[in-house]
């Protein structure tokens, strides 16, 4: 009986047998002379009875006891009595008769109740995140992020990759987001920076002659956050040489397989569907497709190219799009107010407004109506497949606001209809992206992914002629409608590099500046290479049917990247300043004050 | 044939097969009008032949070709002519007899040659890091470093511990080693620190309630650096909760012993051998001994007691010790100037000086000799088992300068005299240590590891009436000399913790600014738990046999904190600073100029 047993393991089998707990109290009830606990471990739970006829100072000690308590009890397990089995635990059917408790700590009344489901607000959890952590839903959002972290080394490392760490001192380069700066002591005046990714690293590990690197690497931007966005975060990050683009798709789709196998008990189908950018934003207005459920874009513009309606007439001519969404069998239930809702929405993704009809019979009504032909109403019914008692919304404006508000607007119906099955992990990747966007406002082009990305072959020659045109040899894997990442086949020659650099309007002294080592590197026997990172933390959140990142992170941050807990960050001395040859500017000083 | 192989795998199994190689030139030679090149990749080196008559193109081809150049090969693999079979090279059978050769990239040529050995100075190798990690001793520890993490997660996978990250944006806390900050642009004036370990986090993971928590925990440190320190370096990071320092043991050295086989197929005999501090003090001089070899400190301050020479007499009388090492055999071999020199050596550690003698025959020769009764030769003969031809170096102060001095002198000679067996690894635990360290200059305690450490239960009432002779609940894990690493059962209860800040010296305000955070947790329901850390990149110096902490790690910076490849740290913009509201101090400016 000296060997601890874990609570949430006890079954009919270990009936009879003497055992040692030791865990948190979750409920204490008094009833009828007797004492019950729910002792809580890391394995769940466990009914323990207190009886004056087994032992009278263990009941007494149970008196003392409060939620939360950390005890140790030696008892025997029992078969429960018919009418107090309860199915709803793993352990209903048997309890623990006590003959002896120890309290080993005591708790305060916690701030709020350890429980599955809380109402209490998300900075109380986060001050007392221990106590937060205690609860059910946290604690099995954990054990699977262990699991898929295994799982996909076990797969990389089945597969000849070898774990490699890259520093988290690193040096700032100004192209991308912001980083967060670490004043150097020994060399004043300068600073590390911390890695937004191993990018550069995991290159040059490449060539270094390791051809098959992964790491689950602590990433850091100091961005403005959102719900999903934490100032540091995990990514899954791997880098190959000579494997091609089709190569490494192929390899990243079988881990992910086998975490879902692991974790999840799930098989999916491969080879994942593989969808041009172009293809994806054309169908869901989006470079990240929710699959899960249809309602894609129609494209009308061809039917309406000569409409009497100004607004689509407008779009088409200037180069734009029509597009509908066709919300099936909707026309009833949505009143006009309800729609003027749904045109609120997409103004925020930039549309000016939004047509709409619906299918009556065999007609098509709506305050645009008296502007169709016959011919414009037949054409949108073969082309959108209208039966009667179908809801048709509109987007007509340029190409990119059209795609940006109906795959807004689909997903937001694809939810409110309950059109999408929570059940399906719907993995896609998405290929062939434009290599490089151009910033009207700063008037340059700036690379879409990083500057290390190459073009697709065939349009290699028209990177510095045709730049917006050229497609990137690159690929996004997305999961229901979220990106979990993506990767590149990377630049490895240096007159590409060189090019590149050249087009993002680099000056040969800044590319050199920032990214000498790298061109220097590329000189030396640099391997063709590329890679993929899938955002961990995401992953998570998918797998464990979450909706909020930061529970899926042990120690999260606020959206002002405060940690509620520690309550970092924190003023420091005056001493450490001095140290690092730093001083605070007024703005910092004033409001410190 | 369109399945690449990798070039260090073939074997005579493969003759007549054809292949397609993709990989480095390590080396080329013309002989006789054919050309040949050792092709390299990660797996290792064969060697190929153009032959003029096999293929004429590939030839050219391969006259084109440099060292390090990357390339692609289709050929034959055929037997090797007797004479030419290479024994040192595990391809060394066969040979490829190319039909094909493309050139992927070009190389110029590189700074320092790429091979085993190598003569290059160390900046010059971490400037071009990518080309010194293709040598084979490095490609190697790198392979060896995979291995032992993921024996490692193999051990503590099975063993039901979760892997969970914590944050490296962290709050800063004074005591301790100097902290890396990070000032937050968000609250100006503000600072995250880099963790200098997870200690207080894994603390607040078993307040979670999760009992069994690992991590390749990445830490920092903002010390002036040594040849075996790096501003950042990573530790196996572990901690449990309800289990006891013995049970921690156990289950460590089973992990160390997992790791011992899987990388190094090698079984270390379980339980690894307990020593208190003090005896390890006494014994070896030293808190991490290397027990690969004896020559012990032995204790002659008894049978001294009353010794006429006053050097010894004064260093008893004023409560210290004399010892001596006794250097089987080596009388003859050490002349009165090497003795000098070693006399040197001690100084360094505070010794005065270093009294000697001889055993010659019966007799005791040397220096002090005339102050020796004839009791008292006979006393340190019979303490010291000595016998003829042994020599005798004595060290005679306060007791610390006597252990540190010898323990320093028995290790320098252990190597000199070849006293080692390298193939041995000697791991033992030291326990019992001090809790506290008096820190005479600054007239305060300070705690020997860290504040969280528990008192051993026996000395936990001492706490307060006399620090000095409390002992923690706290274990060291030695390998060969070298400090592995630690751990300890920490504070688990309030009181306690609040004890120990008043013993260091804290006000209660400095606690709870400090620790509050802490303290409260300790207040709700903490479970007793204890953990260690070990230093993972020392462990792999020492099972890769490298003397040399830079060389585990795969981008490390120089003793001045640099990285030589990026040039980290580096001056950063205006913008940059003004987004964090600091500024350079007058120092970092000037020193920029």
């Amino acid at each position: 009986m000296s060997e601890r047993v874990y609570a949430g393991t006890l079954r009919d089998a270990h009936i009879e047998q003497s055992v040692l707990l030791k865990g948190w109290v979750q409920k204490r009830r008094d009833l009828g002379g007797l004492i019950f606990i729910d002792l809580r471990d890391k394995s769940g739970l466990v009914q323990v009875v207190f009886n004056p006829d087994i032992s009278k100072e263990a009941l007494e000690t149970a008196e003392a006891v409060r939620t939360e308590y950390v005890v140790e009890i030696k008892g025997n397990v029992v078969k429960r009595d018919p009418s107090t089995v309860n199915p709803n635990m793993s352990t209903g059917t048997i309890e623990v008769l006590a003959n002896e408790l120890t309290i080993i700590n005591k708790a305060k009344t916690p701030p709020f109740v350890i429980q599955d489901e809380t109402e209490v607000s998300e900075d109380l959890r986060l001050k007392y995140r221990y106590m937060d952590l205690r609860r059910g839903p946290l604690q099995e959002t954990f054990k699977l992020r262990h699991k898929t972290t295994q799982a996909v080394r076990n797969y990389l490392n089945n597969n000849d990759f070898l774990e490699m760490e890259t520093p988290i001192l690193t040096k700032s380069t100004p192209e991308g987001a912001r980083d967060y700066l670490v004043p150097s002591r020994v060399h004043a005046g300068e600073f590390y920076a911390l890695p937004q990714s191993p990018q550069l690293f995991k290159q040059l590990i490449m060539m270094g002659g390791f051809e098959k690197y992964y790491q689950i690497a602590r990433c850091f931007r100091d961005e403005d956050l959102r719900a999903d966005r934490q100032p540091e975060f995990t990514q899954i990050d791997i880098e190959t040489s000579f494997m091609s683009s089709d190569d490494i798709m192929d390899m990243t789709e079988e881990m992910m397989n086998q975490v879902m196998k692991e974790v999840k008990n799930l098989d999916i189908t491969l080879p994942l569907p593989r969808m041009p950018y172009d293809e994806a934003m054309a169908r869901y207005g989006s470079d990240k497709p929710d699959t899960r459920f249809g309602m894609e874009l129609t494209h009308v513009s061809e039917v309406l190219a000569n409409s009497d309606f100004k607004v689509f007439k407008s779009a088409i001519e200037s180069g734009g799009k029509v597009c509908l969404l066709n919300v099936k069998g909707q026309a009833t239930n949505y009143s006009r107010k309800d729609i003027d809702k749904l045109t609120e929405f997409v103004k925020v993704y930039g549309a000016k407004g939004m047509a709409w009809l619906k299918a009556e019979g065999e007609d098509l009504k709506g305050p645009i109506s008296k502007f169709l032909s016959e011919d414009e109403v037949k054409g949108i019914k073969e082309t959108a497949d209208v039966e009667d008692g179908d809801l048709l919304l509109f987007g007509s404006d340029k190409t990119s606001v059209v795609y940006d508000s109906l795959g807004a607007l689909r997903l937001k119906l694809g939810r409110e209809l309950n059109l999408i099955d929570n059940n399906l992990f719907n993995f896609l990747w998405v290929t062939d992206w434009p290599l490089l966007e151009y910033d009207e406002e700063l008037g340059r082009y700036f690379a879409a992914h990083h500057p290390f990305t190459s073009p697709v072959e065939e349009d290699a020659s028209l990177l510095e002629t045709d730049p917006g045109n050229v497609r990137a040899n690159a690929y996004d894997l997305v999961l229901n409608g979220y990106e979990l990442g993506g990767g590149s086949i990377r630049i490895y020659k240096k007159e590409q590099q060189q090019q590149m650099f050249r087009v993002l309007g680099f000056t040969e002294e800044e590319a050199n500046d920032q990214f000498g080592f790298l061109m220097e590197a590329l000189e030396y026997g640099a391997p063709p290479h590329g890679g993929v990172a899938l955002g961990l933390d995401r992953i998570i959140m998918l797998l464990a049917g979450r909706t909020n990142l930061r529970d899926t992170i042990l120690f999260p941050k606020t959206a002002s990247a405060s940690d509620l807990l520690t309550e970092a960050p924190s003023p420091v001395s005056h001493t450490q300043l001095d140290e690092l040859s730093i001083g605070l500017t007024e703005k910092a000083t004033t409001e410190k004050e």
